[in-house]
């Protein structure tokens, strides 16, 4: 069994050697740009740990590891510019450093790439289920990319649909990732399930934690600014659960503390936070995340391979999930 | 053997049975809106008669040719939101009608349709090769859009430039069309890659007799604006191959006319086309044309068929590219 460490180091020498060279190199410059930006590339990592369970051969999974990395990079492009996102992991984005025509179409042959990274796998028995696997989550993906810009410009999101939205938006890629590391190792299709359900519930209770942090984390541990949310009015987990549990007075002013722009941005991130406080926010989507926490082992624990193979997977997702606040 | 009103009509009964009538309706709209909005479905019927060169059961197509069309489609939503065009077929192009960030979004999720369409086939035993057949192709196009991009501020670009970049940004798509047909219907590697060159051959050939009806067709019979090319300043085969005949001060003159603004677009038009006269460019472009269609015929001839079922391709062929200036 390899370490999260092992798998990084690995995962980067796969990434270099994939560099591509192509011409035009207009089209091909920004896709190593944004390739070699970094990240902590959680989904290819847990891509290979999950085929890991069952199969000790983890370079056959590589492909399919990159074939992620290379999707999840293709959405932060598009997402970007719709976003109007300037930086990215502390740098300039594709369309602000090159030009947005070339982010959408550099974006757009990424995205073809990464079906010629998946047919790298041809010879296996599972490649159409595995393919089916991740059409079915990229479309997840851009539906829920849609019901995040969709929630913006409306009042009544119901945390059910907010749920829904994570779910889809940043939940199923780890699913998938995770879903088609066990498909390639030949598991069983209990098993497989069981993956997908692990890395759906991790990426909901993923979701929720950041939530958390970006309104009440330590500015010293949290990467970004703390309270990036509550200023820019992001209908996030702690705001639709106020908005359930306060009353209708409190909503109100609630909603309209967020929407006010002319307040100091830090005047108004302490006024939300003290709202949050009064309505025990923090212990609600503590709860919450517990929930999908643990919803996420028990499927892990129902996986059929030794116990002794899931210690890795089990210690990711805990140090997934174990930021405190 | 089915004509091409016959396939035209099978073809639009499919689009109207797959009609996306999935959530978020802000993704999936638009999608139905373009594909709705009209065209020839030349890709679509010619894959289907390629497929019924070998076999009669051409439903058995139908996948891969709502595929490609589906495909041919997101490439126009994309495109036009890089070229800032406001009509498509007469009607608002999707960015311009929804919005930019939707002309992204469901272009997006279009192109991951396109595969869970090709992957309806996936009992066909040539179903990879299909695939990776499709990949090159779309990769080819993504390519050709960037070379396009390139060229617009480039004065240098070279005759072989321009027919790698239409070759690869308009005939890939058609060639790569028919050699799917072909694959699907089990022909033999060498059929399929002479059924992929036919299909190209055609493609630079009908793109070449449209460079030359936009300056020199009959406005009655040309359905868009003559002379629009050269009013936008185009690098098309006109243009290159003036500058490759003309004089060092006569192709100064034309770039110089090509590029001002000022004068009124009548006179534009007929001071470059009276240029593209004087030096025989009409003849040399026909000639060209038919350089490119005939070895498309070539290869239509070595495909190991009864000549009896090429007659309606040809026909479709010989229709493509008999359009009179």
């Amino acid at each position: 069994m390899r370490n999260i460490d092992t798998l990084y180091k690995l995962f980067l020498e796969e990434l270099a050697k994939r560099k591509l060279q192509q011409e035009p190199q207009e089209l091909y410059a920004p896709i190593n740009y944004i390739m070699e930006l970094g990240g902590k590339r959680l989904r290819p990592i847990l891509l290979l740990m999950t085929y890991e369970l069952f199969k000790d051969d983890i370079e056959q999974a590589m492909p399919l590891a990159y074939a992620i990395e290379t999707f999840h990079n293709f959405s932060l492009v598009h997402d970007d510019i719709m976003d109007e996102a300037t930086l990215r992991r502390g740098k300039p984005t594709v369309h602000h450093k090159f030009d947005t025509n070339t982010g959408i179409l550099s974006g757009d042959v990424m995205l073809i790439y990464v079906y010629q990274y998946l047919l790298e796998l041809e010879s296996n028995k599972n490649i159409t289920q595995i393919i089916k696997t991740f059409n079915q989550v990229a479309i997840e993906v851009c539906e829920g990319q849609q019901m995040d810009m969709n929630f913006e410009t409306r009042i009544d999101v119901q945390l059910s649909e907010y749920i829904e939205m994570i779910g889809k938006k940043t939940a199923v890629l780890l699913a998938g990732a995770i879903k088609m590391g066990a498909l390639a190792a030949d598991a069983s299709n209990e098993d497989a399930q069981h993956a997908y359900e692990f890395g759906k519930n991790v990426g909901i209770a993923f979701q929720l934690q950041d939530d958390l942090l970006d309104s009440f984390g330590d500015p010293k541990k949290f990467g970004k600014k703390v309270g990036g949310d509550i200023i820019q009015n992001k209908k996030t987990y702690l705001v639709l659960k106020a908005l359930e549990l306060a009353s209708p007075e409190e909503g109100k002013s609630l909603l309209q503390i967020l929407s006010n722009t002319k307040i100091p941005e830090s005047e108004k991130v302490d006024t939300v936070k003290s709202i949050f406080t009064k309505l025990e926010i923090p212990t609600h989507t503590k709860l919450a995340k517990e929930k999908y926490q643990k919803l996420a082992l028990q499927h892990l624990d129902a996986i059929n391979v030794p116990e002794s193979r899931k210690i890795l997977v089990k210690k990711l997702a805990e140090e997934m999930l174990g930021r405190e606040t």
